[in-house]
């Protein structure tokens, strides 16, 4: 399974899917319609290699840079491969047409995963001849340090598309999931959705503040989901698992939903309320560092949970 | 700030407590009115103490442990302490009944935290003379590896006493945070209950195994979530900033809100499924062990956390 990978679409996306693709061993061409971005990628790219080299994520980056090869038409970049990773720019009509050219373009047995994190593919896929062979393929930002990858089949998606891109995903290191069917926001927006509501509701209702509830996460609740799911962490919580802690608390939790069964979309209000908490603790100036501190946390995160994994078990 | 802390009630939350803050420096005194659990304790903390020195989170277990006396009787235990954290078993008569006793026998300046997860202080306080220097001090389990604890005041507690909780926590290396008044679920079990409710809810429509949900949060949103909360998170996550994320994202997480309006409780069917489905991945008789390994990763976590924190900020 380390047939050439192509990635289309260079951009902070397409960059990350380069890297997970290469580090596992694959040929990778990438493209970009736009030349700037072309001539720019493979020297972001080297930045984050190193970056990886320098907390023993990777051997050498120098070996995983070189399999990486920047293309400047889509016909190279797909010559010869198995898969296509699209991560063009999230609107419909540049998906339905990169997504177009590329099934007149591959051969028919060439998956095409797609990057979308909310568009699904039958928004723009139902028309297409080889409409059975594109599913989402959804990361995580950044792939090559978070491995969540949101399976999601149109209602037209083969099963074996499907599997296809579920065991080459599993081969590269990475997570994959099985959503059955398309859902608003898939299965991790739609998680991290019902948790931000609930923490914007009460920062309204001015029960804390905002770095209040972000410490309820970072300090508590967060801990065991670095390394165990919401089920698992809740299995193992009552004496005789899930079923004994649904027992003890599912009244608590229904008893929450139903203290909020009239949501309001957030106000404006309340978004410069929370702006204006988020700037006493980091300017606006400070945002771009900081995103770069909390990619070095998740390397050394992702660093710890390897050996954690080796030595203690998964 | 290290004068005595007393520890009322010895089963698992407060022998937590006890190595929290015996391992700050402070002399702790526990008791429990079970002689069975008085008998027990040193031993299990001494096991605890055994594992935290293996993974380096503390310098010497018997030091730690020499800090630590078992009373025979409540006097014993509050004698010349500044504040008492009661764990007794969370029903309202057994809370009523310790926290009055707990009143009459403390010095007036003393401050009275408990260690409950859903009960208000509210409910067990009110007809106290000493009702304004008692207040929720809610854990995670084990404390001294989720740093957490919600403080969350009756109307009648004085800010003082939250205060000076807010600063013992603080000086023990706890991370608490202040909750302004009471409501149900207190803010870590909202946040998790509001996640749970969707998890389960994905669940029981078949859009994924607990599994993959669970995969969801250890190798995709869990990861952040470890060393920042929601609200950075997000604030990170676009460029602008969280009024920017906001702006981009909000209308998606209205629509997730809005199709959850008709909440139901976690059905008996549903329970069972999802108890099927974990009994796949763990035996019943697996669950002790796996705790225990929770625990261990825990303790390395809390280990890597410390270092990260160390060499690449906070």
């Amino acid at each position: 399974m380390t047939s050439p990978v192509a990635v289309v679409g260079a951009g902070l996306v397409g960059a990350g899917w380069a890297i997970v693709f290469a580090r596992a061993g694959h040929e990778v061409r990438i493209f970009d319609g736009a030349a700037s971005i072309r001539h720019k990628v493979l020297g972001d790219i080297k930045g984050n290699l190193a970056d990886l080299e320098s907390f023993d994520l990777i051997d050498s980056a120098a070996d995983v840079a070189s399999r990486i090869r920047v293309c400047d038409t889509l016909a190279d970049a797909i010559e010869g491969v198995s898969y296509v990773q699209e991560s063009v720019f999230e609107t419909i009509p540049v998906k339905a047409e990169i997504t177009a050219a590329l099934d007149e373009a591959c051969k028919p047995d060439v998956v095409i995963g797609s990057s979308s994190s909310g568009i699904p593919a039958s928004d723009f896929t139902e028309g297409l001849a080889g409409r059975h062979r594109c599913l989402i393929a959804h990361p995580v930002n950044p792939p090559y340090l978070v491995p969540l990858v949101e399976l999601v089949p149109a209602p037209w998606t083969d099963a074996t598309a499907v599997d296809f891109t579920h065991e080459l995903m599993t081969a590269v290191g990475q997570t994959p999931i099985r959503i059955t069917r398309e859902v608003e926001g898939f299965v991790l927006n739609r998680l991290q959705g019902a948790l931000l509501n609930e923490a914007w509701a009460l920062f309204e209702e001015g029960y804390a503040s905002a770095e209040d509830i972000d410490k309820t996460v970072s300090d508590g609740l967060g801990l065991r989901w670095s390394f165990m799911g919401p089920f698992q962490t809740i299995d193992l919580n009552a004496p005789g698992g899930v079923a004994d802690y649904a027992a003890r608390l599912g009244p608590l939790y229904h008893a929450v939903a139903q203290s909020r069964t009239a949501p309001k979309p957030w106000s404006e209000d309340l978004i410069s309320d929370v702006e204006k908490e988020r700037r006493t603790h980091l300017s606006e100036g400070g945002l771009a560092p900081r995103r770069e501190w909390r990619d070095r946390r998740l390397m050394a995160l992702a660093a710890h949970k390897a050996k954690a994994a080796s030595k203690l078990g998964d």
